[in-house]
């Protein structure tokens, strides 16, 4: 399966779904074009049992660099705007809430919604020329919406700091401040994410299906409601298949086979 | 404007408000006349429009000790202890709720609420020469009310330590621990300090404004809220002045001109 | 006092209850045999004014290895799962609630609800001969429980890495991810936390209750709210004798003399 839709690419192979921001002369900007793509991409994967994780990637030189100006500035009402972030937080928030992780694939600039992209993603790995900001406020526009994302990845300090003073940092600070797994030469980038994918790929789907949605619907509650929500989901997890086959596998020193259930 | 208040001096020069803590043989300890002269200050700044920024600053050799030991002990009545840390809660949350960043301008001690008033700035830079503690334990009296400005700043088991322990950190585990947001040598303190004044101040004041105020409120919010909260306030956003000329300043490439709404 | 259950060890000394998990041959996995010590030992402690901290520790190679995978599968209903995770949900949230600081000295390795444990704990020190793993997901059950307490503690990124890789982090990397408060040679384990024990001992026994109780209780709250109830609770510290005498003998320059009321 493979789509050549202009402004993003899809890619499955084996379970992994590989969504391609393909804007590279707009530095991948989220056009109301690119996000509807994204939102479908992403709908599509969510009803798909057979996918296993997904990989974002961008074309070009940057990453992403966040909303389309040009195009906000040709719709100057607020009605439109208020549509045009409902829209983008929708495709934050299916990230989120996907039922399988989803992986950054970061090698240059991301910037604004760019940065929220990575900030939203459960896992994210940078080549070292990538760098980071949310750059909003250096054309007035405070980055609101990418402040959600950023701040529940990135400690205070740093979070307000960069949303203030929009200036870029290294590959290697996005790394030391959360918002990112891992650092790597821009050469050994696709065996780093084949790596972390094969990784989630050789793990039982239930386990990561299960994982994948209860820690971040956990992540709000109390402590309580988390272990009771916790308890309830792990009980569960207990019956698949899955489990009785990995445990006597582990108790057999040998690999497990999984059946998926 | 500048006013010599005994205890806190207000400077304010193009749009920047110093407050200094002015009880440097007290270490600059949180007296009810000075907690009363901040919580003043704050609303003054609040109601001024053409303030862009404040810094915290603190004659002497200490930042800033905390509460003043010897006046709460001459009051030796719960009802009064009350009130004074009710009175101390409110300055902090003055801080947070400032519709204007505060940088705090550290350069010695800091400890107890003055640790907190660090805490509770949006942004933090500290002199190599200062050091942290929440260290009211080693008196007997645990800091409760610290503690709840400083366990939104610094990790989980890194602030229990500090707490529990009441031993100083240095101004490198301060950064390390995302207590602050840059150290550096004492004598490059002041410009260090310009020239993230000056750096907020080049930006547009609607966008800091509107910045500043959803960044703490949107941060007890659950991911859907906050997500609908902030796209509210980025659309209001995109209808400024600035955020028109900033995206055609950003295209000619040129520096955007504000108008400040 | 000294107890020789067979899984679980308790020395009380001056005040320090020192609980040893004791199951080496089968890597101190928490069998329901072993939960139920130890809610039996924390409700003890619990009740007894006289213990000023808790340390948990472990006989073996290492330090414990979740659950009881065997035992697990000879029970396979799901109701018994939902009463197993919440005995074990149960014993995490005694530690979080116990009335003192609960230190987990970590020697070996701590995999799934071992390393729930550490991330359950007040505070943790390390050998830097351990390594920690949140692993479930290696035999298809996702670390769901584990996965609560680890949040509250590590990243959102590198919790998620985590819980979905399965690997081991090193002792270094559980300190820079804030798991674990510090690192020391195996052989200078014992004096690390005789150190940081007798630093507790040392104060007051009134602030360290209050300052554990509060802490843990204010994490949850918003800012409002959070100073409110700290306000409260710092009131009512001032008025223990012991701060009277913590602040004369700190006006004083001598050693306080706690009466741990």
């Amino acid at each position: 399966m493979t789509s050549d839709n202009t402004v993003l690419l899809t890619e499955a192979k084996a379970g992994v779904v590989t969504l391609t921001l393909n804007r590279p002369d707009q530095f991948n900007a989220l056009s109301e074009e690119l996000l509807e793509a994204l939102r479908n991409a992403l709908a599509a994967v969510a009803q798909d049992d057979s996918v296993r994780c997904v990989v974002l990637a961008a074309n070009g030189r940057a990453f992403c660099a966040g909303h389309d100006l040009k195009q906000m500035r040709s719709n100057p009402e607020q009605h439109y705007y208020e549509q045009l972030f409902a829209q983008c937080s929708r495709v934050m928030q299916s990230i989120v809430n996907l039922p399988v992780p989803v992986i950054a694939k970061v090698h240059g600039m991301a910037t604004a919604a760019g940065c929220q992209l990575v900030a939203s993603c459960d896992l994210a790995i940078t080549a070292d020329t990538a760098k980071f900001a949310v750059s909003g406020i250096n054309v007035g526009l405070f980055c609101s919406t990418p402040a959600v994302a950023l701040t529940r990845n990135v400690p205070a300090k740093k979070a307000f700091e960069m949303l203030m003073t929009g200036q870029f940092i290294s590959a290697d600070d996005a790394l030391a401040h959360g918002l990112v797994n891992d650092v790597v030469p821009l050469d050994q980038l696709d065996a780093r994410i084949d790596a972390l994918v094969r990784s989630i790929c050789d793990k039982s789907p239930v386990a990561v299906r299960t994982g994948k949605g209860m820690f971040q619907r956990q992540r709000g509650m109390n402590l309580g409601d988390a272990y009771d929500y916790a308890g309830q989901v792990m009980a569960q997890n207990m019956m698949a298949e899955d489990v009785a086959e990995g445990i006597d596998a582990f108790i057999q020193k040998r690999q497990p086979v999984w059946k998926g259930r």
